[in-house]
């Protein structure tokens, strides 16, 4: 398999991402918003699922993709305090673009997701409000910077500097081509268990933290036309990507992947009571297992790839893999 | 089985429920909070679980309840769009009592359930402030309110008003007698649908509500010493009780049960590996299931009949099952 | 909603049911098999999904139903000690319709589910045969009986004489008229639980039972176009049928929907990588959770008021609802 | 983490294991039984869980084994047409042990995993009986064979010969040492995708298989107290060493692990309403997730280096990874 022309999840038609950089003080921290489609996503929802590697995590809007196996809202990723500024933006952008929520019709499913920062930011100070929220859906593109930004700017992984990260895969089905891509929150892993694909195993100088109290997000996209079921299937295979790194999704880690299609656009206002759709046939979803996990695994290398060295709230500080890979 | 004295989820020793309601103009909401325990939550977590009946919901904090099996905040309810300011509520709550959360500890994982009041309530206007979740937390007492008050305080429930309401079982077990005790949050079910158990199907005059948009929450607490297994066992039945009173759990309704056990305090900062806990047998839980069942659909009852009829935002107006009995 | 002509499932247009009785010495008990089409259903499989209401139960073929969301084999009911030899009798007929399984295609997964009949049947001797099995699955028909026949042939229900029963419900979609009918095998309830639809509530003289044993098997079959995870959602709504009846899902008690489509055939060996289908718009699948809850519990009623007392092995006997009723 | 002293997984006191083989004319198949504890199970079983990594599977039990997370009779591993011949013997030796089954108590729920060997061996010939899963119960001891031994003599993976492995690792808690085990039955993965811990990459020479029709069990045993819950969690990282071997849990894959504690028995016939246990604190569970994810990885090698090369069925035949190795 061979990745898209970006290598990012933005290979896949209609998505963009964008992020909001909080890196002052003792913040490291920040917004990233995934945009699934460029239209209005309450109005047109995407199939979508969730698969709970480890639920030791505070997101917020898993409990309806599982039941509905839609997604109506952008993705935002943060940390793990400002998943509630997260809602709340998410809510009056929806209400903004669709006056009749909460009135005419039910309300609105935002997702937004997290992990844990507080080693280099300042998390308990709530520093991230609406404005950087709405920030980062603003600089949505299809161009969008790796490793510490957005909500990735505050993150560790493996004891090294952590972040976002990316990574895509084209297959054929039926004679066409297709994508899947990635992008990773990565803030996981304790120092030492990294494994490199070439079976080198990168530690980090003077780290310090024993436990892990990490965790990480996944993200993956596809044009490939699915149900529900099959996408959680595909989110899975987002696990088998962490643990060839070394991860065995410790106990203190929320690791969660949600993974959507955008093959059919779902309208919220559907007149018709039955609705056309090409699903895949099962057994070629291997092809989406393989892409699901390679994307994982090379998305978090990216992330750490990507990011400097930094020093952060107090005295903390984490090195890079990339200098590592340089030494 | 008969009732505890208080027929409340209070006749658990150690819980107690606040409210803080909004009804003004186009308001109809508030925030209703359930303390497990008079103390530190974070420091003494309980034993918990969460049984999704139907998943279309924004409910917070599900995900590590179902992972972990412990509950290390109050309960917030709240309408569907409070639960981010609920969420910001309880972490700021969590750092100011436990300064090393975020900084030599992990975060923590806020708890708070949500039910659609638009139809009685400007949802959209998002009124509800931090200050007044901190107001129902600060009114958690042994007494308190039912029907209109709180979160309650703009629901509906088969086209009547609907709101908080409570109800408790007491039960032998081992020679000694336990209790378990319901709090609902009742906004479901198609007026016509009820049932009452005498078999009486009251029906609201001019309702124009024709699908389920609704939702219910329950939580359940006994002081039972019991696993998480067995309390998400326990919360399922609660789904029984719903079915009495005439729902089928339908598509738009996010109804959940969260069960919690006072009868052991799990430490966050536990000096042994190993903890020493009493278990119940399992081929006695039967009397929990009851218990579940009954006191949710009891609670409902008392929800709609302490609520008298309600006008709220626009020209909405809910009849008083109250009224309906007595007419 | 009303009843389709028969109220059964074979209101349900492809769909029969055959049994074998076994009814003789210390022996109550037998076989029943639901054939959800007339073909090969390992070649031509339908959508399906299995909702856990209770997992004290030991059927087989639930797990690859939850991760493929298919049906391959007929369904098999019988008693617990059945299970074995109901799936070496599928195993057996779907190798002898499809040579190449085991050898140039997969394997088959053979759905069997059970209730324990060993009150009124000497269920140690595990006396049904293979010949048994196949002689249940030769005999289907759209006609078929209720009560003490094949599976049902010694299953009690809150402490009367239970065993099969069926229901259906009719409704329109789009214009056009679907169907949703219900089979039960029903084995469950503490005497003094069970409510009748008018509030009455029937108690068996010298009923000796006081914990639950038994279990309830639902089958739920429709021809509207749906994906596993909806079929996975109106299974669950089964549960609210009986809770209706005064069950609250006790301990000892296996209770487990099955519900598949017949609207689409999913070609075993399919040629195309996408196949076209159609899907109900989800917030029209009330009407499905409402038949389900319906079905299930009149489908209960049904079985209880078909089956006349009986004496079984040693000196066990089952009172009949029926006799109740005219009593 | 070191290995337990004899690395398998009767490194765990109490625990057993036995085969039978049936290697002979196109029969490449045969029974392997796992003794938890040396007891009567049924009358004092322990505590289990199962995780379904990938549900494309037909093994017996795992429904109950989730909801009440016990386990009642030792665990057999077959062929996948040998289920219900497992389940009948297990019934019939429960019987024999506690003839109060199905009489005075409830029945019994046998565990019986599986793989499909059809590529080496006959299966749908359905050679195994009886007497043949008696056997690999009779033969039970903490010294026992790995590779083409009882269930494992078909079996094959990525290519190669596969079959039964095993590995343990010991670690401390609380100031004692503690052991955890994996025994697996391997068939799985695809021709090319191992991956060893040193990252060469073996490749069977002429491998015809294309897509993965395998499955892998693994049966993890541990003496740290612990609740089913938490077994549930341990079982899970089974897959993460599966995933370091290369697999991405195949769609065609049944990836099934079963996990069980031996520090408590629970009594069938308890007479104590509540039961004391000592439960792992949660934050401790790392070791054992490391210890699955560890032993599970190193089983599988096992299994493939301790089986020769093998011819089967017609022309069939799988390469051994030990002659690739020593090549």
């Amino acid at each position: 398999m061979t990745p898209g022309p970006g290598n990012t999840i933005t290979d896949v038609a209609g998505v963009s991402v964008g992020h909001r950089t909080l890196s002052e003080g003792d913040f490291r921290t920040g917004f990233t918003a995934i945009l699934p489609h460029p239209g209005n996503l309450f109005r047109e929802k995407l199939v979508a699922a969730v698969e709970v590697i480890n639920g030791f995590g505070k997101s917020a809007g898993l409990v309806q993709v599982e039941e509905l196996g839609t997604l109506e809202t952008p993705i935002l990723l943060t940390n793990t305090f400002g998943v509630g500024t997260g809602v709340n933006t998410l809510i009056r952008r929806a209400i903004s673009e669709n006056p009749e929520i909460g009135r005419s019709t039910g309300t609105v499913n935002p997702v937004v997701m997290e992990c844990n920062d507080g080693y280099l930011n300042d998390i308990q100070a709530m520093a991230l409000s609406e404005a950087d929220a709405e920030a980062a859906l603003a600089a949505a593109s299809t161009a969008f910077g790796q490793g510490s930004v957005g909500a990735g700017t505050g993150m560790s992984a493996f004891g090294f500097k952590g972040g976002i990260g990316s990574a895509s895969r084209v297959f054929a089905l039926a004679g066409r081509s297709f994508t899947l891509g990635a992008l990773v929150l990565a803030n996981f892993g304790r120092p030492g268990d990294l494994v490199l694909p070439d079976g080198r195993r990168p530690h980090p100088k003077a780290a310090v933290q024993t436990e892990e109290r990490g965790s990480v997000i996944i993200v993956l996209a596809t044009d490939v036309p699915l149900e529900s079921r099959q996408l959680k299937r595909i989110a899975k295979r987002a696990g088998a990507g962490l643990a060839r790194l070394g991860a065995y999704y410790g106990n203190g880690s929320g690791d969660i992947a949600l993974a959507f299609s955008t093959a059919h656009r779902l309208a919220h206002f559907e007149e018709s009571d039955f609705i056309a759709r090409d699903i895949l046939r099962e057994d070629k979803i291997d092809s989406l297992f393989q892409a699901a996990a390679e994307t994982t695994q090379e998305a978090v290398l990216n992330a750490m790839i990507a990011s400097p060295a930094m020093r952060g709230r107090g005295r903390s500080r984490r090195p890079s893999l990339g200098d590592w890979l340089q030494s």
